[in-house]
């Protein structure tokens, strides 16, 4: 409890969300206090407090014992000058974890609790694995609707809001998990032809062979600052960016970064974060599509409805106008599956190209059709037909080179990956099922998305027959070793069954 | 997926528990493999391997572009010298998650799936987060007492087990929470001079003023290696040791690391980590005391009475016989708080001295009493009576001092902290209620147990009569910081309740 102060020093390693503290083990205050490697911190000074994980140094020159270092992001959060005199002090646990360990013992929270541990989370006073906790504590079944009202209410606050100043903002999210459902980049160039609002922001890939963010690289540049979006928005109605750079939601994305490699998720975290990034992000009308298939993220009808009906809920009671579709998600969307394939499809489809791929085209013509019927002016049931009329008569395509000019042109070359393979059929038949998640794998060892030119190209989809040793895909990559693991991987397992006619997959939906 | 190969190098930073590697930013594996900060990496070489958590480095004093960077404790695991060639991968999460997620789901696990979530966790392939899933998804009532018994033995089978190779191997183990309950250290002299062989080992304080292994080492040396320490026992019959040298049941630490931070503790954890490490440690006889009180862990009768039985079912499946002593734990045991003040008032007992603690005598007696009755010689309810014997004839004294010159003796000084401050009564009455948290807070801010001397002496108890500005008890500090802060936390809250006759609060239990 004795109080001294170190001289702050940056420490030029990067821990990413994690603030470390780097402390030499002959300094008085770790010994005084009783630190030990791990403990938390805080560094105080000028009224400015952080909170950090300890490491302890023994080579003084990293820290030396009158100093305390941080890790970069530490020293940034700081916001205070090297050489500044700090004071370090044992950190207090945050109060919220109390709600967390009533949660934990089966109680159920109110709107004050989930404040409270969203107001934590967003000043970083949990550690990762106090939001392991949080985590599993409110995951599966163990939070009731209102519950998740709360936690999305409070998961919107923790941050910055967007207001576009208009009544109708429109938006789309795709809950994910069907490789090259790129529809996206061409929902918003038909919506914003019609001149409706739609300020699209998307993520780059995280454990997919693709996001729309890296696939709307392939064409334009898409880390926007607000300023930037925001001009580009007002003058093209519309945009394709990267939604890293703004800080709507932070919690959301704080909860994300122990939800994924937990392989943790809930479909009351998905709501809350899909929700409170959208309302974050100054939405007011919202499509949520959710495929379903035995290899996409809903496998059962059952489970599509009752997740429809949690994003109802919740979304009714934040003012948001929210519509789910239920869409088909037996096989990939469109046949490219990585950055510059897919960017290829989208093309295809813009410019009416013969060969552009029907499934990907249909799929965003009816998810753009139901954002236009958000439009007052239009008769219920007329925006599919205005949507295939402003895409085939090429507005759609004007409208995206104009986007992506805003935005800073890139490329048109779709040239793929120079090393590729042919996965063919090992008998004659039809195609009965693809596997979402093994051509999705197969994409990403392939080097996707990090080398944008690698991945999969599909020749054949559900129903298509096939002669034995027809190809049914290429695989795509720049690099031998991927190439080598690759090809491994689909020889092993191709994720396409051959049979007959009648034991081809159906879709559980139809348009 | 491409293989290549960096150097080794050893960076001096202590990070504990948790491996990290750090990659210089420019470092081609690094940019290739799209690592990121808090990656998981699985480092290789001469096929040892070693998962680690990336840091990522911007300064080439740290690791150059071609080293590999690993920590203190990640460096000493991996067995291998600095320039070595490692290799380095993503790492695969570990496979047993796939059996915590399905008990986050609400499934009954099996032997098996403990089994390789130990083994996993024992191999460091879990992260502070992932074991934090794991104990929120295995805490409170999500164990039924079979899995429990399945955690239990997996848990023991993750390490070392000792074999004293005698058929009555005599332990103890208090669940914890009330200050100055330090019977461990007036049992072992005392069932050793019986002629039975107890091997005691402790913990020191984590959130405590003192733990027992701090206590002892007031006296003598604690820290002894397992040889050092057989050789005692062999002599002696008995010894007070830390524990945290032998590697038993390494899962229990490593479990406990991230369980005390996130302050979460369920019954059936508690039961898997004693018996565990109990087991591990030869015990074959275990008395467990669980003292009941409005301030203890354990609030309520019918609580200890559950806790109780699950001990029971564990310890007779695994094979140890096991008897639990539900005890009085309305109040601290004997005077002092705080290692120094505890010395003291265990050798007032041992040296009969007409000043010694009367609850913490009698107590140990007690506890001590049931362990001798563990001697098949003995007549079932002679074991007090033997006990006392051994205590007021000196022997167990006698015995002590054996123990403390074998082990190294220290001190025999016993004098409390120079800065003194009286906390009095506040009115005349009787003492109703002391709160054990509220007096373990008060002497651990004094700055017990880092600071030997320091903590809280007792003049009264429950139950004693006062009168107004009559000392409750004093407060000991060596540093003015700690003293200001004990000072002030006392007299916003002394912790004691005066009151009359009619409101001291009784025992629930009685000798």
């Amino acid at each position: 409890m004795s109080i001294d102060t170190l001289k702050l020093r940056k420490v030029a390693i990067d821990t990413y969300h994690e603030n470390v503290a780097y402390l030499n083990r002959e300094c008085s205050i770790y010994r005084a206090e009783g630190f030990q490697a791990l403990s938390k911190i805080e560094v105080s000074v000028n009224g400015c407090r952080l909170l950090a994980v300890v490491n302890v140094v023994d080579d003084n020159s990293i820290v030396l014992p009158g100093e305390l270092g941080l890790s970069q992001q530490a020293f940034k959060n700081l916001h205070v000058q090297e050489g500044a005199l700090v004071t370090v002090n044992h950190a207090e646990p945050p109060k919220s974890m109390d709600a967390v360990r009533r949660k934990i013992n089966g109680e159920r929270l109110n709107q004050n609790d989930f404040d409270d541990i969203c107001v934590d989370i967003s000043e970083t006073r949990y550690s990762k694995m106090e939001m392991a906790a949080f985590l599993v504590a409110t995951g599966q079944n163990n939070l009731d609707r209102d519950e998740l009202l709360y936690l999305t209410r409070s998961m919107l606050e923790s941050g910055e809001r967007m207001n576009w100043h208009e009544s109708l903002v429109a938006d789309k999210h795709c809950i994910g998990g069907i490789p090259g459902n790129r529809t996206s980049m061409l929902v918003v160039p038909i919506v914003a032809a019609h001149g409706m609002l739609i300020p699209k922001t998307s993520s780059r890939a995280i454990t997919s062979p693709s996001g729309t963010a890296d696939t709307m690289e392939i064409l334009s540049r898409v880390d926007l600052t607000p300023s930037q979006m925001l001009d580009i928005v007002r003058q093209q109605r519309g945009c394709l960016a990267w939604g890293g750079t703004a800080k709507l939601a932070p919690v959301d994305d704080l909860l994300i970064s122990v939800e994924r490699p937990l392989g943790i998720d809930s479909q009351g975290q998905m709501v809350a974060s899909i929700l409170s990034k959208k309302l974050a992000a100054g939405s007011t009308h919202l499509i949520i599509d959710i495929p379903v298939g035995p290899t996409a993220k809903v496998r059962y009808m059952r489970q599509a409805l009752a997740l429809r009906k949690l994003f109802e809920f919740v979304g009714d009671r934040l003012n948001i106008h929210l519509e789910v579709m239920i869409t088909d998600g037996r096989q990939p969307i469109g046949l490219g599956i990585g950055p510059v394939l897919e960017a290829r499809d989208i093309i295809k489809v813009l410019n009416n190209s013969p060969d552009a791929p029907e499934d990907l085209k249909q799929k965003s013509l009816q998810l753009a059709g139901r954002i236009i019927e958000f439009d007052p002016d239009i008769r219920g049931g007329q925006g599919y037909a205005i949507a295939r009329d402003i895409l085939d008569s090429g507005r759609a395509y004007v409208k995206m080179l104009d986007i992506i000019r805003a935005q800073g042109e890139k490329t048109m070359d779709f040239s793929p990956g120079k090393l590729c393979y042919a996965v063919c059929a090992d008998r004659k038949g039809v195609v009965t099922h693809i596997d979402n998640f093994q051509t999705a794998k197969i994409a990403r060892i392939a080097g996707a998305p990090m080398e944008s030119r690698a991945g999969v190209d599909l020749l054949k989809k559900i129903g298509d027959k096939v002669e034995k040793d027809e190809p049914l895909y290429q695989i795509h990559a720049e690099f031998e070793a991927d190439f080598v693991f690759a090809r491994n991987l689909a020889d092993h397992n191709s994720g396409y069954t051959i049979g007959h006619d009648d034991q081809v997959l159906q879709s559980l939906v139809s348009f």
